[in-house]
């Protein structure tokens, strides 16, 4: 991918090939380059700020729910993640080793951690000695490595950031809040911020994290209808603790083992901004995490008082906005195109003719709409704005994930639905791995969760027509 | 190490063992704790948020002086770190490979990045084109990690958090003021923030960065009188860029090699703030960065109305200072020795009496003072004390640092010096490395750096006695 670059801001119709149009949009918006380094990314500072506001904001929220920023390291030997079984199946097959340091071999390979439990697991094992030591309430911000065959930048890379939060509980009761306090900040986090509408629910046996007693899960839906497991909530039992040998003495003088919980959020969320709100002009993002809300262009700028006007216009919005101005000697077309293509939530013009009538011009990037504004209101008109973009943003993805699901109670009609009307499909489910296997194979569909919110569509399994036990939501995946 | 930990907060006394004193102090003053991987630590909260605070603020100069935040892969092809002969020359010894992803092996082994010059060079060379694209001016939050033999928490580890930034520019002067700036804002953070005195100067070729033009350092002295490479700024010249090929169209319509900046900043500083400010009673930190600046120990806590009177303290003076309680059932003394271990900089005492006569008590953890305050004079107060106390603690250090630094004209007495008045020797030197190189075979002392403020002590070289070049900085050193 390494030398496709060309500057000509042309993209590929989102219709008509939408994984060319993703790779078009997220080196053209300037997010991220590739580097020589197979299957990583080179986060470039349009794309970091945008992580950095993500990064902060959830950050607030980690800290005010009561965690506290800890830092693991980056290596595990090789005998330590294979402490808990399951969690070892699990991660095998996508680990890094490093087998040499330096001039020497190893005795024992180390492996580049892929998530962190183990390493959580053995510091807790050392620290927590009494029921006064409960909560522990960790969370880190780290890179992470997984050995990915095929990667695609944010949704599937060989390195990716992300915060994995790690907590041990006296009760299962505790673990089991806690797993569903943090679900609800992700979901807060993706819908109040990100403008992304996401369904809550529990993964399946099979879909769960290598090594819990259950996942919590939030979905998002694409535009092509594929979707996303956004971020994930687990509640892992007391069987790490078992296999660390994780104990507290309770009120009673007796040895309990902890309840534990572990939880993530990644970079990845940033392939579903760009693929939940993007259009064939480009990204469009969320005021509220926009590293710029406004960008101001001046109209025919080289003329007397232009430029004088819309760096005193910048230098006084500054305090209430996120605003910055491009007067560089571009024309005016091109700038729009490359501020639409970077998603900036409003563009300012400001002319001559604006100056004479004491007005500038706001035009929105979600829905094109432009609306001229008279200086002394142009303040509490921005701010209004961008509430309202925010919002308008949520709204119209909720309506297009609404267009995109579907319910229903015969197989035959979900294979006809998963591949002419892609998206979510309702339907029940039996329970059995048998019939969530089959589904996959005949249709592509995995299951995605199944919902806290559960709606009875009917009393029979979609795939073999035996007593139904819940609804699930299907779909092809990232 | 893993077993070593007793709850008892006895430290070694820093003038019998100042090793010992140290690793007592890091771990009982919860900044770290050791793991099962060989010369890695687990920062704890405490240490974390110490390093947030640093962290922040550092981030926040590197963004006013106009720089950007970026992330490159973990991970560097082996023939990429071979691409520039000096640089790999330098950190081949100690880098660690990866040579298995997943069930494969690799056809090329992968580093794990001991710094990255050579990734962002790549970048570089794809983004840089014209002078219109100069200067680029980007930096990174990342761990790093090299192959170490002997580890020490912060000073000496496997892996390390830092920041390094790399820069590009049209001109060798330009590139020379970015060195000089960026040295400066960490002499800043080190003195304003960290009350750490730094001395400013430049290295030897002998004990420069691996592919610098030259090499500009900040050093600071410990208690015990060796000094630490803080922080340094390289100036690259075009040694990379010829490496790599990154030119840019001058307005001439010259090609012409970029002049590159790259300057780090580590957790390592979180050592010299231990060995600087710390006593045999634990950790001092300086008010600005503390992640708690005042801790309220309330007396005879079961009085009636004593926890209430706390508890509103705590209210109304969080807008002010970061502030906390310990209200556990623990005894006062045990409490103080808890908080002096920590270095909170101030313990506000509250009791019976106290609340009788409407005051309470500060006590300084620098100095020991205590001092009763009135509650309508409290605000005040508690804020002019932190600030005396930043500035204080800087001036003991500087002093501290004066008293150990000798100056000399005469070998016999530089190598009685080194060992009798442990600290920095400020002596002549002729500029051949024969000299460097024979004064640390001798006296074990090397060259800390040239500093920017020159004096002439003698014409000649302390060592040889030919005529000497430049004033140096010499001692032992972590």
């Amino acid at each position: 991918m390494k030398n496709q670059k060309d500057f000509v801001k042309s993209v590929t119709a989102m219709d008509d090939d939408f994984a060319q149009w993703y790779t078009d949009i997220v080196t053209k918006a300037d997010l991220v380059d590739y580097s020589s380094v197979r299957g990583s990314m080179i986060i470039r500072p349009y794309g970091y700020a945008l992580w950095e506001n993500i990064k902060n904001e959830l950050d607030r929220r980690i800290k005010e729910t009561g965690h506290e920023n800890v830092y693991m390291p980056l290596f595990i030997p090789e005998s330590l993640l294979q402490k808990e079984k399951d969690h070892i199946e699990g991660f095998a097959p996508e680990v890094a080793f490093v087998t040499h340091g330096g001039s020497e071999e190893l005795t024992e390979r180390l492996v580049v951690r892929p998530t962190s439990e183990v390493l959580f697991c053995e510091h807790y094992k050392d620290i927590i000695h009494s029921y006064r030591d409960l909560p522990k309430l960790y969370n880190q911000w780290a890179n992470v490595v997984r050995w990915e065959k095929t990667t695609r930048p944010f949704l599937r890379t060989l390195e990716f950031l992300w915060q994995e939060g790690h907590t041990c509980h006296a009760t299962d009761e505790d673990a089991h809040e806690e797993t569903t306090r943090m679900l609800e900040v992700y979901a807060r986090v993706c819908e109040d911020l990100l403008a992304i509408p996401v369904v809550k629910g529990q993964k399946t046996e099979k879909e769960k994290f290598a090594g819990a007693k259950f996942t919590y899960t939030i979905e998002s839906l694409m535009h092509d209808g594929k979707a996303l497991q956004t971020a994930t909530s687990h509640h892992l039992g007391t069987g790490f603790a078992k296999a660390f040998g994780i104990q507290y003495l309770d009120k009673d003088g007796n040895q309990q083992y902890v309840h534990q919980t572990s939880w993530g959020f990644t970079t990845r969320v940033i392939g579903a901004l760009i693929m939940v709100h993007g259009d064939d002009r480009g990204l469009k993002i969320p005021p509220k995490v926009a590293p710029t809300q406004v960008m101001i262009v001046p109209i025919a700028q080289h003329k007397e008082g232009v430029l004088d006007f819309a760096y005193d216009l910048k230098e006084s919005l500054s305090k209430l906005v996120r605003i910055d101005i491009d007067a560089s000697d571009k024309k005016p077309g091109w700038k729009f195109n490359e501020y639409e293509m970077k998603g900036i939530p409003v563009r300012l013009e400001v002319g001559p003719k604006d100056i004479e009538k004491n007005q500038v011009v706001l035009v929105r990037r979600d829905t094109g709409e432009k609306v001229f504004v008279s200086m002394d209101k142009l303040e509490e008109t921005l701010l209004a704005l961008l509430e309202e973009i925010q919002y308008s943003m949520l709204d119209t993805a909720r309506k297009a994930r609404e267009d995109k699901t579907s319910t229903t109670n015969s197989f035959e009609e979900f294979k006809e639905l998963i591949n002419q009307k892609p998206g979510f499909i309702k339907a029940m489910w039996c329970g059995k791995l048998e019939c969530e296997e089959k589904i996959k194979e005949v249709t592509g569909a995995t299951s995605r969760c199944i919902p806290f919110e559960q709606e009875s569509i009917s009393n029979e399994c979609v795939c073999c027509g035996n007593e139904a036990q819940k609804l699930v939501y299907w779909a092809k995946s990232y």
